[in-house]
């Protein structure tokens, strides 16, 4: 009987890149040390579109991968949003979401897992910017760079999911595999400015500025789910 | 007259996603501070391989943007190997990286800019593992994050592509645009277990055995390439 556990990385239309790529990066060779797998599904096998331009192709469709060990969901600006909207995308979350024994999120990844009902009252984060939508669609958002809640381990925004793919690295592999992928991917961070100045972000008014840039798209996109659009906008 | 300077972003078969997707995370967003549009490119506008399973495909042919203000050129373990005896690899990189104000790389990327001659005496970096072979492609192996010499700016392995790309996001629009961009993409690393412990590395002999699971397909690879052979391995 095949014992390999399936870490199934969740691709869909428009989502942010670096979301999807920093766990994947850090995962993928967990099978090196021990019985992993790491594949890449979505909707269909085809290029799709991300916010950055380049198209992004998994290898197996949602149906090849019902229930797999773990899932992880990266998110993006208006991706999720869209995503929120798309049955096949949200019917596998909520299935293989369920049955999975470890779901993971990255960024606003997690407005997705909460939109599909599986953080209800659960403690998550997300994306420094949509943390009062994710308590709007029913998690207790939580501003850490990631966040443990029984089987779900959710990342604060985008480039977060690598620091939450070294922490579910250990928790599968032990620390001694987590610690190798890190010096394999060189992840010895040094941000040019520091990390993120946080007075600065907000004196710079950039939460605010960033959130009415998407407004519209968010208000076009849920025209027609004021339900959604009262809780995401 | 077009002003637009764009950014090209390489992308071929094999390559470590991470490399690319970390600085075009961090430099696509620069359209919004300057006359900046980044854009991916490869030899075919089609999916393709990488080490992770994922398929990228590229938005244009190297034909379409011969002549690009900046190149980032993205590594991976077998696929930068290969790509020193792809043709039209190697042509695009001599020839849009010669007219290029700024030629970037990524991890191995700057195997791949030392083979196409591009790297000549000059100080540069790679992966920690790579550093020899580096300096036998004729650059000048340095140890750091990212090092810029002239129009070149070289970073370390995979990860320290975000770094590099925050210092040339500044360079091209400022530190005000950097740290914006460091902002939204939330990149105030916390690796859980510390940055990398380099002594931990070496008493683990982990370079030793990653380039030593690497050599008999770097070997196949070049087999009809001795000088590229006595070079690589």
């Amino acid at each position: 009987m095949d014992q390999t556990k399936i870490i199934a990385f969740v691709v869909y239309p428009d989502l942010t890149p670096l979301d999807l790529i920093g766990p994947l990066q850090v995962i993928q060779p967990l099978g090196q040390f021990g019985p992993f797998r790491s594949v890449t599904v979505g909707a269909r096998v085809e290029p799709m579109a991300t916010d950055v331009g380049l198209k992004l192709q998994p290898e197996l469709t949602f149906a090849d991968v019902p229930s797999p060990f773990a899932i992880v969901v990266p998110g993006g600006a208006i991706g999720p949003i869209k995503g929120l909207l798309d049955d096949a995308l949200m019917g596998y979350l909520r299935s293989a979401g369920d049955a999975a024994e470890v779901v993971a999120s990255v960024c606003t990844g997690s407005l997705l897992l909460a939109g599909a009902g599986l953080l209800d009252g659960r403690r998550a984060t997300t994306h420094w910017c949509f943390l009062d939508q994710l308590g709007k669609l029913g998690a207790r958002p939580t501003r850490e760079r990631w966040v443990e809640d029984g089987k779900f381990i959710t990342a604060a925004g985008v480039s977060a999911g690598i620091d939450m793919a070294l922490v579910l690295a250990s928790r599968l592999a032990g620390e001694a595999a987590a610690r190798t992928i890190q010096a394999i991917i060189e992840y010895d961070p040094k941000p040019p400015f520091g990390g993120v100045d946080w007075s600065w972000v907000e004196q710079a008014g950039l939460g605010a500025s960033l959130m009415s840039s998407l407004a519209p798209e968010i208000q076009r996109i849920l025209a027609d789910r004021p339900d959604l659009q009262a809780k995401l906008s």
